[in-house]
């Protein structure tokens, strides 16, 4: 769950400040202790954690599986500003917030520096194929590629995908050159 | 839920006839009326549908994420025949079995008649690559060829599998040829 300010005010109260839980691989972005619940109109999914820092504008990422529990059916998108996504209402300690556009399933991406990027001979926005190996073998296709000088090399995938595959966190996966 | 006779006895009364809901595409299989719950040692999971007709040891088929909500971490196998599964409880109006050896991530797999896989150049226990299209495209190696005179082209993938890959009830897939 990413927040803007303003609806950190509403869900946890005014200029509420997160409490840091652990640090992301990605530097500078962590996780909060604070977590919210989404609800949907078939049902709610809790424990939902806040990531840090605040963001312009709230969005929300869950699995396919858990937008089934849900009732919802959001588009598989890079961010929610980039393109429409879902209505969904999310709980706090403080509040409650309706957002008409803050839903997506996020479409997986390898993070990867400047550096990194010109070993593997890619660009930012790209697409890639990924290989992952073991008795869920499989193939990823168009997998975007974000190159960043704050960014190092990880291939982020929801929970549907990485139990599709049978990985988890620290995983190897390869690259395919066609 | 695959049951054997014996634990049906106990989960639902001895003898009991279990109620078709729908026919499957395999023909002569039936998604029963009547559900089971599991318990795992961090939650249960409702609502899980009888399959018949009824098997000679009883198997609980999962997904990872399900699995996950179970507290369990079963292996994908082809089959609790196939290879130690896991341990697991059910829980149904008559009574509860706990089977020290039967849930499992099913293994992904194609089933088709011996005149389709004479089409696809493919016998039983190959194992063939399909690849799905969409904004979540992928390969998924490993992928079982099953063969019976009793079989109709379908492909089973699990619900991990399916929303990883995007896709539901009637998507098309291809078999690829290397």
């Amino acid at each position: 769950m990413h927040l803007c300010r303003a609806d950190a005010d509403v869900l946890f109260g005014r200029g509420y400040e997160f409490k840091p839980r652990n640090e992301l691989y990605q530097p500078g972005q962590f996780a909060a202790q604070e977590t919210v619940t989404l609800a949907g109109p078939r049902g709610t999914l809790s424990g939902v954690r806040v990531l840090t820092p605040l963001r312009q504008k709230s969005q929300a990422e869950v699995a396919r599986t858990d937008a089934i529990g849900l009732g919802l059916l959001p588009p598989v998108l890079q961010s929610a500003e980039s393109g429409p996504a879902t209505r969904i209402i999310i709980v706090g300690p403080a509040g409650v917030v309706d957002l008409p556009d803050a839903l997506i399933c996020a479409h997986r991406h390898v993070h990867m520096s400047p550096q990194e990027a010109e070993q593997f001979r890619v660009k930012d926005a790209d697409r890639v194929k990924v290989r992952v190996t073991g008795v869920r073998a499989m193939v990823l296709e168009n997998v975007i590629v974000r190159v960043g000088a704050n960014f190092r090399l990880q291939m982020h995938m929801d929970t549907d995908e990485a139990n599709a595959a049978d990985v988890s966190l620290g995983a190897k996966a390869y690259l395919v050159r066609e």
